[in-house]
């Protein structure tokens, strides 16, 4: 069964469209890694600066392993860390069957 | 564009299972309203406890207005809602082009 990875990132009012710029360099980044899926962004509405980022993994060690152990992690961080404050809690999950 | 309905949503410790049921059954009252779309609920990985509830409608006053004030949220807000705690924010979001 797949794996959601899910961050709420806060991101600093005011630099909502650079981040948007820097997260599109970033995409091709994390989407070239074994194990990944997809990847989303969402916007909130009622909170401007805030956006949902969810990322489907094949296991979550391709997150929290593979992904963030390889030289490319290091360029993602670089592009995209110094937008959040605060810096956001990542959590995985998996869907429940309805 | 549709929007996106998005609650993390804080079960208490020990009622996950039941929480799962009383969802199952309201799943069949969220799909039958106007401007639905889906809605899928993940579980977390790291606490059990906590789960991820997205809804895709067509527009957010489908679930502000319409969902919100119908009479089968009363019957969605009795099964589910004693589950919480906190009582969570739910806010709504729209994609990011990448």
């Amino acid at each position: 069964m797949p794996i959601l990875e899910v961050a709420m990132l806060n991101v600093i009012p005011g630099r909502e469209s650079e981040f948007e710029a820097a997260f599109r360099e970033a995409s091709t980044i994390i989407a070239s890694r074994p194990g990944y899926r997809w990847h989303r962004l969402h916007r909130c509405l009622e909170e401007g600066w805030r956006y949902l980022l969810t990322v489907e993994w094949e296991r979550r060690e391709d997150h929290t392993e593979g992904f963030r152990g390889s030289p490319e992690y290091r360029l993602w961080r670089a592009l995209l860390h110094h937008f959040y404050d605060p810096f956001p809690v990542v959590e995985h999950f998996v869907e429940v069957a309805l």
